[in-house]
């Protein structure tokens, strides 16, 4: 009987349980849980999956789920999985609407005091996009998409700029959606992305279209949750993906939105920051930019100062949260890596 | 600035929030999404998604999540969808190993002194299995299995037989296999299961073969995270299930475990209880069994007698426990249909 059996190994050291896993009842079933996954080697999976399984179970009991509840839950996930592709994440987009997206970004890349802010990845980036556009490239195909120029440069926390930086950036088109959700398109036919390269001022350009918004995608469970169920709109304000990598920077996964887009104040997937808003101007607002870029005056110009924090920085930054956490459950402590693991 | 925001509105009843969903940080999202999501017109949805949103957040904040970790249970879970069909229901089999199915079981059908005790459903159900077989029957073709009399009663608690009750079981071959994991059967080829009905009695047999012990699938992502990861096996002891269904009683899905079965105590789903665990005989054990039955004396003999609860009986027990929730947590209360919800 299990009510006999001792409490669940906390840690790697703890010896090995006697397991004998009958009679588990709703009171006892978590720590029984928690034992026999207790030979899993990695101490920080341990954690993940034993602070899982405590969760899953403690909202069972709080909520105490029915089985047609929890049956609607599981088929609620099989859909999500198989709606899903490479250009439709079902999963991603669930984390998004109910804000673990933007709260596993805060968690994992804090900002030092002076560096932009990071917002929700989206569904909709890729791994492959279009390599080394040349700077001032045009980037948006949509002849319907009303003309805007980018003018951005990436600086450290000092006002350095910083060359060579890689810059992923990825749009809607003028109807709002992404070249990746049109089904007939070929794998290699992209538009409203690229990959640029900062130069040795660290400034980028390129041309593009003004962000439209646009709906999450919602012919799928996430839609009928959000609309049927949730009574929410789909709707996220116009913005722009930007995405920085360089060896010994902290990776930036980030987005400017423009001021005034409906929805700024209700994005479906609550990535919009005020840092992060900017007033779209013309370019006839610079002097000598038309020429400089060799746009019209009358293009639309959107630009920003991007700052990227030095990865040491932000790793300190991690390990100070995780310590605080440490600090507040002393059954857990903090690994050299600054992860956190069960003590 | 959501700083300034209302608190989350808690309940049907309370005001809609002025909604500005802007700058929301690891410390007030939680909040917030709880606000988005207040126009949820069911209450009892209102009260689950609440606490969903609250507990993965939670689990977020406490472990820390990474990006790596997040996007590592994204894939997890899109690739469990995407191996899912009808016969191989993988989130069903991740709800089993993490000994969520088990908890809801408990939860949702409390047991009454002296009625059967519930267990796990597991993965293999079907819903349209042979419908009316003839009490007697052969619901297995395995020529390879050790065969074997089922004789069972059904009665109430207070010792009544009750008659006509539809009785569903399900075994796997002498293999292990469950009819519905043979890629090339016929969608009505069936084996090892069937739905009978009680006598005037309370009385049921059949013939079948002796249950084995059989290793759930173990070639998707919940096989390579048991093995894999958690260094756990992947059996199940040997059992035959059943699911008892008749207007006025609680239904009930249990199985029976064959005592000495290897992984009786180590059950990779956490679903054997000691009073569901049976000896199995010998027709020649009990006199006139084998003339009774048209078998022969050295056929394997199991028997067993069901108890089914009234489902008012049931309910009221469920009523009683969903209070004690209600009791130690003041922001929950207990509604007429005995679910809980956010006061």
């Amino acid at each position: 009987m299990t009510e006999q059996n001792p409490p669940a190994a906390e840690g790697e050291s703890a010896a090995a349980p006697v397991l004998n896993f009958k009679d588990l009842t709703t009171a006892n079933i978590t720590p029984n849980v928690h034992a026999i996954n207790s030979s899993c080697a990695d101490p920080r999976t341990k954690f993940l999956l034993d602070r899982l399984v405590a969760h899953l179970h403690d909202y069972a009991r709080e909520t105490r789920l029915t089985q047609g509840e929890w049956a609607t839950a599981i088929k609620f996930l099989v859909e999500a999985g198989q709606i899903s592709t490479d250009a439709r994440q079902e999963l991603i987009l669930l984390s998004d609407i109910l804000g673990l997206s933007v709260l596993v970004d805060g968690i994992d890349h804090p900002t030092p005091p002076g560096a932009t802010e990071g917002t929700v990845l989206g569904p909709f980036h890729v791994d492959d996009g279009p390599q080394h556009a040349s700077l001032g490239a045009q980037i948006s195909a949509d002849a319907d998409g009303d003309s805007l120029l980018v003018v951005g440069t990436v600086a450290d926390t000092a006002g350095n700029p910083i060359p060579d930086v890689e810059i992923d950036v990825w749009e809607t088109d003028s109807k709002g959606f992404y070249d990746v959700q049109y089904k007939d398109r070929a794998p290699d036919a992209f538009d409203g992305r690229a990959v640029l390269r900062s130069d040795k001022d660290g400034k980028f350009w390129f041309k593009a279209i003004v962000p439209v918004p646009y709906p999450i995608p919602d012919d799928g469970p996430v839609g009928r949750l959000l609309k049927g169920t949730l009574k929410r709109h789909v709707w996220r304000p116009a913005h722009m993906h930007f995405m920085f990598k360089k060896s010994g920077w902290e990776p930036l996964t980030t987005a400017l939105y423009v001021r005034g887009s409906p929805y700024e104040t209700t994005d479906a997937v609550f990535g919009v920051k005020e840092s992060l808003i900017v007033d779209v101007g013309q370019v006839s607002d610079r002097e000598g930019f038309a020429e400089q870029y060799s746009v019209s005056a009358d293009t639309k110009l959107l630009t920003y100062d991007f700052v990227l924090a030095g990865i040491e920085e932000t790793a300190e930054l991690r390990r100070k949260e995780a310590q605080k956490v440490a600090d507040a459950d002393s059954s857990v402590q903090v690994l050299d890596n600054g992860l956190l693991v069960q003590k």
